[in-house]
């Protein structure tokens, strides 16, 4: 075989076989082939996409690249969520105890915050002591012993994944379903899950900004997600204005913690026991969705979620009294009002503006090895549909620097004020289960 | 700048301007873009295009990459010729001496063969002793006395070119018109000629398989050469059957003396001196486009462009008794008879089928650095039009290889014998100034 005709092929809108993804995904990490090549054939694909057939054994490809964890050593049937990534996006913090307390293994694989979007590991790392760090024999252990764990994926996982995403990522090739879907896929099924649940965004916060397009990607996942025997289904969701009230790490681990208290925003608190319903059915504790939401809110109710989330906090090293003291997480020197200058209802709310102001406060990463400050953020005190009069407070600046006028004018610019009060957005635009 | 942006740009089908573009040759040349990033441009450029500003700015971006021939020196109007590449085209071996012979300096940069097309510089080197690689001053020099030299392109020409090329090479990404027409446009304005003619082969032994396409190049490279203030006149002529009767480079140098004793085949006789009437009227000899070729024709008849010829062999130090024993070229050992299995006239011919046997016999290269046998190759007997008797002699192969049955089979299924006459093909499709 050669790369040249492969290139050929699929920029002729051919389909490659099986043997010929194989062959690319060997051959690269092999590194016979070199990156100028990949990247043109990751160009082509771009435009001019993948058959289902050909995005799955790409994730196959990838996924045998590297190392598959094994967790066959756990009872139960073991479940995991995946967010394409959103602002505000603190979810799978209170989601992780919420099922675990009600007996599915949850060995749960997160990632870090890069440009307008958070990351579970670093919002965790707010936590004094918390290790996102853990081995492989640490990781299986600690969900046999107490059924959940939030971790860092393994670099052994997916190689060629690795490789190829940060060839993507320079070469203007980022924003292909196929490429995106197998990425997804290749690590989620290496980290040897039965189940999936995926949260996809859509909106102007989320990588997905059309309905069209997150929709492709869920049927993406999923149909990967069954040729590869793990059960998934994925939720569009909406992200068109943060998730709750907070962005930024530590804030949102107090938000987070608030939601385990039963007294979370509640956007995020349905959101979150809805993705926990279907966590549940997928994870064999009943068929029903309403029977298994209503089990989620039980355990917010009586305390077993937030006692759930205490022990993954001391099993990880972290200090499980911030639970019932938030205030020890990192706090922010400057509190900085932003105030409305217009009155009326909020009608929409630039999300992505939002993330990059907090990314610009410290809280979120530019580059991939730009440092981060767990203090700053920002609270929202106003959502899409609030009224508003001049001089209400929209949102306050968490900050470590005095002069944050630059993000004053940002935050302010990014919310929308009209006369008229707009529609309710739907929370769940859509559940993709094939 | 950032690469990724321009690529991003790019792909999402925005216009680059002329900093950028000269920007991207600049730092590709200075090793400061690397491969992959020049890859996954060209891709995006190969799917979205570019617009006649865009391709003529990377023109000039890849010449002003190199040093560019000072020609000021020799008196008159420069021309050249360009053929984008067919089979059997050995037109610019007769054309230099025709129209040279009437006054009109020709200094003429040709290349080698790749794939299923030949090249007028290995064509040259079935001479024995000819040496087409001349020094700048040797090649001035030589058109300031003699009014004529074919040389190899220089490698401090346009060397973004020469590194673009081999990356598209590997890459599919050859077949894009902007690409093609600033990849010819680079070299030919580097070469420091006034005037070009330019001829687009069409057809399927041809790069450009469709009238569309061969017309977009024909207007991209004059819009270029109008833009960098170079006479350019483009022909799209006929490449669905090779051109004359021989494929190979010894024979095609008989066939060109042959041009230029008044004896070559039809079509290769009327090509030539159409071109030659363009050059002569872009030269300045002539308004009239029909005096011009009644002009190539006199020279033809009264022997001196066979005298043109004969000194181009001698200042470039081949031996010019060739030109009245053709013997003396490099022939084959073998010559085998390819029959006809049916009976009827010649419909069609797989043109490229009829190179590409050429190249496995020896006579073409399948990779830059093969070695050539100069003798091998075929004549045609019979061409499309003309009828056959089951048994006739369509062609025969001269090879140095006693089994060729491989490629007798393959220019047996290159021959479609049908049982009507078809429709003459027109020889120059198009005439393009503008």
């Amino acid at each position: 075989m050669r790369m040249v005709d492969l290139i050929t092929k699929k920029r002729n809108h051919e389909v490659l076989s099986q043997a010929e993804i194989q062959w690319i995904i060997t051959e690269y990490v092999a590194e016979n082939i070199p990156d100028y090549q990949m990247s043109a054939l990751l160009m082509a694909i771009y435009f001019n996409g993948m058959t289902d057939e050909e995005q799955a054994q790409l994730a196959f490809a990838m996924l045998h690249s590297g190392d598959v964890l094994d967790l066959s050593g756990i009872p139960g049937i073991k479940v995991d969520k995946h967010s394409t990534g959103g602002v505000g996006d603190k979810i799978s913090i209170p989601l992780a105890p919420i099922v675990a307390s009600l007996g599915v293994p949850i060995p749960m694989i997160s990632g870090r915050g890069l440009g307008h979007t958070g990351g579970t590991l670093d919002k965790l790392e707010s936590i004094p002591g918390f290790n996102v760090n853990l081995s492989e024999a640490e990781f299986i252990a600690q969900v046999k012993a107490h059924g959940e764990a939030i971790v860092s994926a393994d670099t052994k996982m997916a190689p060629a994944d690795r490789r190829i995403y940060a060839l993507r990522d320079v070469t203007a090739t980022v924003e292909a379903i196929p490429l995106i879907a197998s990425s997804i896929m290749s690590k989620k099924i290496a980290s040897g899950t039965n189940a999936l649940v995926f949260d996809v965004k859509v909106g102007n916060g989320a990588f997905m900004k059309t309905e069209a397009d997150a929709t492709k990607l869920a049927h993406a996942l999923v149909d990967i997600g069954k040729q590869a025997n793990v059960q998934s289904v994925a939720l569009l969701t909406d992200m068109n204005q943060p998730l709750g009230i907070t962005i930024g790490n530590s804030l949102e681990i107090a938000e987070s913690i608030a939601i385990l208290k039963g007294r979370g925003p509640k956007d995020v608190h349905d959101l979150t026991v809805r993705l926990a319903g279907h966590m549940l059915v997928l994870g064999g504790v009943t068929p029903s969705l309403e029977v298994a939401i209503g089990l989620a809110e039980d355990v917010i109710r009586d305390g077993r979620a937030l006692a759930k989330f205490k022990q993954l906090i001391k099993d990880q090293g972290g200090d499980p009294t911030v639970v019932d003291n938030p205030k020890l997480l990192p706090q922010a020197q400057y509190q900085i009002a932003v105030k409305a200058t217009a009155a009326g209802y909020v009608t929409a709310m630039d999300t992505n503006a939002l993330g990059v102001a907090v990314m610009q406060l410290g809280g979120g990463r530019a580059k991939k090895d730009d440092q981060l400050d767990l203090a700053v953020g920002l609270v929202l005190h106003k959502k899409i549909g609030t009224p508003v009069s001049v001089g209400d407070t929209l949102a306050t600046i968490h900050a470590n620097t005095e002069n944050v006028d630059a993000v004053v004018e940002a935050v302010q610019a990014a919310y929308r004020i009209g006369a008229e009060r707009p529609e309710r957005l739907p929370l769940i635009h859509q559940i993709i289960t094939d």
